[in-house]
């Protein structure tokens, strides 16, 4: 919802809810905001899905390949990251799409490789059942391989361009992929030469242990949740330690956990920002939601009682296994009421939430980073556009004199900026990838839907 | 390929074919171009599958929903018209970013409507044979009526905004479609609201008989090949025949005829041009394409004979059935040897060569428009981007000049362009569709791929 990340930021004063998320001039107007704070990247989340909740809040998303292709052409640094699900797609039409994205930017695109958790979407695929959660990380693995064949089926200098002899192309420099799997069989090779990055740069962000594994295995960087220091680093460890047993070097996967900010003059000001925008969410839809969430009957979801004690474990649930966990860890810890976990989680939807000024914004971030709990952060600000106008010309320069963000681009790909080297071709490659260091605080700004 | 509809185009000493077809910087001035002639739209030719000719001629495509949305950021007017195939393509995506693509560029968007002919294609989406030609083209039809009950999912007023009470819409207005068909099912609405356009022009290019009576059906526009102006009448004839029976209103079914021009400041220059250009066509290469189409032994085909007499009939093809007729008829009335066969589809691909002066490209143009043969063009340049900016610059003014061409866009939207109504949503429609009458000869320049 591009009027913020808070579910309710579309009942402020200052927000128009009138179609923002279709508004590309709005969206590109935040592409470019975040590109002159040097942010990463702009990230959209994404499900080929209605949800029922258009009473509760602006609803409606454009596809977000197309939409990052109209940013590509506004913007130059920023990068360029979009959602798309393994489950309903098929790897030669995305693969092509996102390599070109990645030509038409100059090698910023970006892939978040998620399964789709919901069962609406099945429905508009032919399906009246969700695919096992399994099922659609075993789909997602096949799928990346896939479309890494595809991304390597054109070596980088395919071109001889001899007129003279009218030879334009060495035919031995394509590598039809000639896969043969369980869920595809894909014989030829890209419409699409390989491109400025070889291929988008891959993210994730599935937290369950499958989406871990497929993260661990294939991902670049991997958004996540976390609601505390803890557990964020227990998930990084984790993750970095299942790399290093898929043969990689760790430094070559980055954990970028959510934030929510809500800045303000002072402490008690951005506090009031806070609980006004809490204060606007409508509990009894929210309350419908998480019953959903957690498989029971809104009706067992007394708004000032705790959450019932006996509740599915996570085996038991096919959809976003992590986000389940998560919402009911947070609950169980802090004791919340449903009222308060409404609150916390239409701030956020499970992500960190943090009100503060801009220098405790500073802190709450690099007291993460000092811990060595995450590589980056994926700032969701409450309110758009003024969250992230504040976080940039407020936050920004904070990181930037402590030395902990970039005081300009220093590269041109959504690689560079992550301290990533361009995948080399398999057979150019002389021995594993080259991955470069992180040596900064990467920040991305996260628009869209249903996460 | 972007240096030319001539396959040859890219052995000139004025062209560069680097990978121009996946340079978005040139593909946008050639929009530009485009516009500044008010044309009616660009259009992206477009095949999931790469051809194994990359020895003969610049290869390499990106996808083109994605390319038009860059182009939409830095055009203003001008129509996006892009490919995509019914037979390698789910409803729900595919729509989805078609009319995303419309909210981006304000109400310019088009789809070209195919069913892909291909072998090459069937092997990237798990199939070993080429559908068939009548169940690809049944698809198509059950594709088309899932998309427009999805694009007809959200009224135009969903939006309420109320802030106060927090309710944003009305899901009373919104009608997933619940579709469930031979093909497909898709049971729930968009996530994107109804478009500028409501709709994407439905544009449609293939010949056969179910390809006309799909054209008939659905279609607002038709690109086609035609040789001479006899068959373009009767093509013409024969399709506004049948949107009859399927009752509409021919007025809002445009025939596209697409034309060559090679235009030179003398009649002599422009025709040394095309002999220049049939020249530097390899025939070898020609040869084994024309026989595959002709599902003859290359052997069969010596240059400097006629074609076999004992070719197969198009009931027996099962890719393009009208492309294949087209070939041998052009071959056969004019008895023309292979090579020179090969001549006349390297520069136009079964399209119409014309070679001459502004003046006399005009003439070609008015005589076609005032038989009734065309209500419009497909200006297919055999060179870029030179001749589309000769064409720009010199026929266009002649054209203006002639009452036979807009001097200024008078509209915004690319339905605007053609004369054509915006879509009713089916719970407004008072009546049928509402059409407007075609008053001025419209043109669109061809871009990409194998058509
Ligand atoms: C920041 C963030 C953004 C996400 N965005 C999307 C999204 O756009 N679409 C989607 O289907 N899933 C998205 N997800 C993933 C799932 O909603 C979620 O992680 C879920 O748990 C599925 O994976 P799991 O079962 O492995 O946890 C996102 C997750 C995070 C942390
Ligand atoms: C101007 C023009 C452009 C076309 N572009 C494409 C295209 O981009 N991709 C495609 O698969 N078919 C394209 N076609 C359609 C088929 O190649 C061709 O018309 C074929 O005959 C399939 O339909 P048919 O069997 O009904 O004739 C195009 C046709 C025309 C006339």
């Amino acid at each position: 919802m591009s009027t913020g990340h808070h579910e309710a930021s579309w009942r402020l004063p200052e927000s128009d809810p009138s179609y923002r998320s279709t508004d590309i001039a709005y969206l590109q107007r935040l592409a470019q905001t975040a590109e002159r704070g040097h942010l990463d990247s702009i990230f959209f989340a994404d499900g080929p899905a209605l949800f029922r909740d258009v009473g509760r809040r602006p609803s409606g998303t454009l596809e977000p390949t197309v939409v990052l292709a109209a940013i590509a052409a506004v913007t130059s640094r920023i990068g360029l990251i979009a959602t798309a699900s393994t489950t309903y797609n098929d790897p030669y039409n995305l693969a092509r799409r996102f390599a070109s994205v990645d030509h038409i930017s100059g090698g910023r695109a970006g892939w978040n490789i998620v399964t789709t958790a919901h069962l609406e979407a099945a429905r508009n695929f032919g399906r009246d059942d969700l695919p096992s959660h399994r099922s659609r990380y075993e789909r997602a693995a096949e799928f990346i391989d896939v479309a890494l064949k595809l991304w390597d089926s054109w070596e980088d200098d395919v071109e001889i361009g001899d007129k003279e002899a009218g030879v334009w192309g060495d035919p031995a420099r394509i590598h039809p992929p000639e896969h043969v799997g369980e869920h595809f069989r894909v014989a030829g090779a890209l419409t699409t030469p390989r491109s400025p990055q070889a291929y988008p740069l891959l993210v994730q962000a599935g937290s369950s242990d499958d989406g871990k594994d497929l993260a661990a295995r294939y991902a670049e960087a991997v958004f996540t949740a976390q609601q505390t220091l803890d557990d964020a680093l227990a998930f990084a460890t984790d993750l970095k330690r299942r790399a290093v047993e898929w043969g990689r070097d760790p430094a070559g996967l980055l954990v970028l956990p959510g934030i929510v900010p809500v800045i303000g003059a002072t402490e008690a000001e951005a506090r009031a920002k806070e609980e006004e925008l809490d204060r606007l969410i409508r509990p009894e839809y929210a309350r419908a939601q998480l019953a959903k969430t957690l498989r029971v009957d809104p009706d067992d979801l007394p708004l000032d009682r705790e959450l019932p004690a006996d509740l599915p474990s996570e085996d038991e649930i096919e959809g976003a296994k992590s986000r389940y966990t998560l919402i009911v860890e947070l609950a169980r810890r802090e004791r919340l009421t449903v009222r308060q976990l409404i609150g916390r989680l239409g701030g956020g939807r499970g992500h960190r939430t943090f009100s503060g000024t801009a220098e405790q914004v500073a802190d709450a971030i690099q007291e993460w980073w000092d811990a060595g709990a995450a590589d980056g952060f994926n700032i969701m600000p409450a309110v758009l556009p003024s969250g992230l106008e504040d976080f940039v010309d407020q936050v920004v320069p904070v990181l930037v004199d402590r030395g902990l963000f970039r005081r300009e681009y220093t590269g041109t790909t959504l690689r560079d900026h992550y301290g990533l080297a361009r995948p080399a071709h398999p057979h150019d490659r002389t021995g594993g990838r080259d991955i470069g260091r992180v040596a900064t605080t990467t920040s991305t700004t996260h628009q869209g839907a249903h996460a």
